[in-house]
């Protein structure tokens, strides 16, 4: 744990803040293999929160998990054309082993589409099979030329639903369901507001017939895709021949859906609540919610320690995740250090405190310092830490509105916007547009001005009536941003 | 699910029996890649239940979990010659990404030492920064020749302890605790003994200064290695020059340990366990530990499905995984399903059983078929789950002691011993036997007899005098089996 100097300011390099931040708080390291990282323990237990908050939102709604093998056949990994030129340039082969040539390549998977739609073309024989729901938690391949830790990496973990309906309909409405479980889970525990909505045609996963996407907003106003719901179609079930006999005696092809969320949200944990003094984590998923760390002169200590400990068992006992530092650093590198870690509060207790029977309490996200009475000390963090965790929801909330441009109508306007704010040191934020729907149009955009369009939320603040591009009658209305 | 015909008899071909079993209770399936297995939801959940048992003995005993790439550069595989020399046969390689060939290969990680050895030695740099204690869930590739599903697959799941100590005492005392551990899970909620002791040479894990291991004897008794642990010494510190400033001022090498247990243990479950019926899961780990069937013709089901409710819903709200199968196949057909699955209690209920508000149970373990008041049926299951648990155990003992032969003194006894048990139909078991020490009257029992050196027990039934090969003065006592 360094503290050699200060973090780089997030509005003077969004992006050294950020590598410092999370290295810094130990959330990372680099490895010795390109573009992957190791995620250290501060981190895999974010990755460990997240799992069990999602883990039991999807058996909740009837999913099992399941383990496919990793490495994929090179002609299985070609049975379906688009998915196959969609990730073809990304991916790891194994050609050898030991010492010997492999007769066809085996693929890194970068996602399981294909090895589990040939199982399910196995096991889906009748519409008593149907749905199907699993779910896997896995590490998975992407080798992309620019790498950033947590959100682009070349190996990440991620997990991977896919499921087999009978129907477009029952399809449909999983596809919808699990980009809501995304954005509730966000929203609730990682106190990260998302936008749902629908990715344009260019946008959409190698394969998919629809993809859905939940989008945050980052603090240098950029957003970062979250997570990923597809509604598949029968583009796998005819490629992997998944068919099954209905009720009316008629062979059918299934329709499939799959959905995703990755380590890359650990990211947007750290770029969304994260600031000058390093990470900040929401009280329900911190790995240590409130940190507990003893003041006042060495001589006086003892009578303060067994206070201490007394609090320290209260809180850990009402299952507060509580960890004390009694190392001999001063005061002031601890609340330094802590607070560069994220924990949510910070109690400090010292001789007077004891006389008075109060201790301090200083909130992570404000600031705010305040006393309060050892007597119901459990309820009093309880309360804080749920406080909290709202007020950092909230902040997020008023950040992406107040970043949220609605009044762009052409080109020529956003670029101006950009430059405008951007001369004033702030950030262009993201910016609503209608669209015509031609691809030509939405190409302009992202040659013109780097935003690209994130999705077409279902709930727009406002429509637009004209293409931002072409002027002519929009078809649709969706978000622009400069996007990770 | 297909019950076409029953499962080829345990006596007759237990290795088939195996492979019928698992498949027909949907733990497992083949994958269209070379020893590769998908793990099924039902198989999945075992490992799932395994995990979260053993990950919360990992934190008790203060360790945390991290993550690390999979794929580890060629130069760093070699930097520990022993155990590169030990792993090399059957490493697959990553030669090429997208189209482009890469500079170094890639190998698909058997075992992490040596990237985490390399990370340690960037991390560790003080004795404050010991003792370091993580541990890893991850798959790994091992590409073995002969492949069995759970036992041996060229993909599989594991976790993976590794730790860092100031001195040998610290990292011994380590190396014991994590065996004591895996004994322990295995016993208590696995319900197999497992025998702990050391390995000979020949046997170490590549890199080890000691290895141990827990063993399992299986229905056909072989011997199972269940889980290792290895005192590492300094030779990883010395590969990966893992150096701290100790308290004295002087740089020091760490002692390392690691440790693992894989998805083996569901082979090892299924083979302590299983019978003429399929699978027989113990109640601490079973996926669905009561499986509920009503019975009685189908007019009069409106009237028991009320009552079958009520009991479903109280098992569950105590916690119990219950699960009902209402389907419309026969009854008979229901109980072989449920017990070829390994359910521990199947409960039954009818017209008449409602009258007389009772319900029958049936147990898995032993066939034996009780009427229950449904009164106080949740404490009544929970105390039958109990006792389920309790004799899977007991009747596991017993069948390693009645199979465990501590008599033998030579080869030429031991040959005899197989042959008579073969002759009669029996198992050959396993066989305390003392050894010189000597490689040669070691490699002379695998050779003449198939069994090898499990492990030297710490607590063995008896202490032998003379080398079971040459028949001079014994050091050592250990127990041979012929194993997985």
């Amino acid at each position: 744990m360094s503290q050699e100097r200060k973090l780089t300011a997030q509005n003077e390099d969004f992006s050294a803040w950020y590598l410092e931040a999370i290295q810094r708080a130990e959330l990372m390291d680099y490895a010795p293999v390109r573009g992957c990282i190791v995620f250290r323990p501060e981190g895999y237990e974010l990755w460990e929160r997240i799992q069990a908050g999602l883990d039991a939102r999807f058996k909740a709604t009837g999913h099992r998990n399941a383990y496919f093998p990793l490495l994929i056949p090179e002609s299985l990994m070609q049975k379906e054309k688009e998915h196959v030129e969609g990730f073809n340039p990304e991916l790891p082969w194994v050609t050898e082993v030991g010492g010997e040539k492999l007769d066809e390549r085996l693929a890194l998977r970068p996602t399981s589409e294909t090895i589990i739609g040939h199982m399910y073309s196995k096991w889906i024989q009748s519409y008593r099979d149907l749905p199907m729901l699993l779910n896997q938690w896995a590490n998975v391949f992407r080798w992309e030329k620019r790498t950033l830790p947590f959100l682009r990496t070349s190996e990440f973990l991620w997990q991977e639903g896919h499921t087999a309906h009978a129907d477009e309909t029952e399809a449909r409405e999983e596809t919808m369901r699990m980009l809501d479980i995304y954005a509730e889970f966000a929203e609730q525990e990682m106190a990260v507001p998302m936008v749902k909505g629908q990715k344009t045609p260019s946008e959409r996963f190698a394969g998919a017939v629809d993809t859905y996407s939940i989008e945050g907003m980052m603090k240098d106003g950029k957003a970062l895709q979250s997570g990923t719901s597809h509604y598949l179609g029968q583009n796998f079930a005819k490629g992997f021949d998944i068919k099954f006999l209905d009720k009316d005696n008629q062979l059918k092809l299934v329709h499939t859906t799959s959905w995703g969320v990755s380590t890359r949200l650990i990211g947007a944990l750290v770029m969304v609540h994260g600031d000058a003094k390093g990470v900040s984590l929401p009280p329900r998923l911190a790995p240590t919610q409130v940190i507990m760390i003893p003041i006042g002169p060495a001589k006086l200590r003892e009578k303060v320690m067994e206070k201490f400990d007394g609090v320290f068992q209260a809180l850990k006992h009402a299952g507060i995740r509580v960890r004390s530092d009694a190392s001999d650093a001063t005061p002031g590198f601890k609340f330094n250090e802590w607070e560069m870690r994220g924990v949510p509060v910070r109690l400090e207790l010292g001789p007077r405190d004891v006389e008075s029977n109060q201790c301090v309490l200083v909130r992570r996200d404000t600031g705010e310092k305040t006393t309060a009475s050892l007597d119901n000390i459990v309820a009093r963090v309880k309360m804080l830490l749920d406080e909290i965790q709202l007020n950092m929801y909230q902040r997020a909330l008023a950040f992406r509105t107040t970043h949220s441009h609605t009044h762009i109508e052409t080109l020529a306007e956003l670029k101006l916007h950009v430059s405008d704010q951007e001369a004033a040191g702030e950030i262009p934020g993201w910016v609503l547009a209608g669209w015509c729907g031609a691809d030509a149009c939405e190409t302009a955009i992202k040659d013109q001005t780097k935003f690209t369009t994130r999705n077409i939320p279902f709930d727009p603040p406002a429509t637009k009536s004209h293409c931002i591009t072409c002027g002519h009658a929009a078809t649709t209305t969706f978000w622009l941003a400069r996007a990770y």
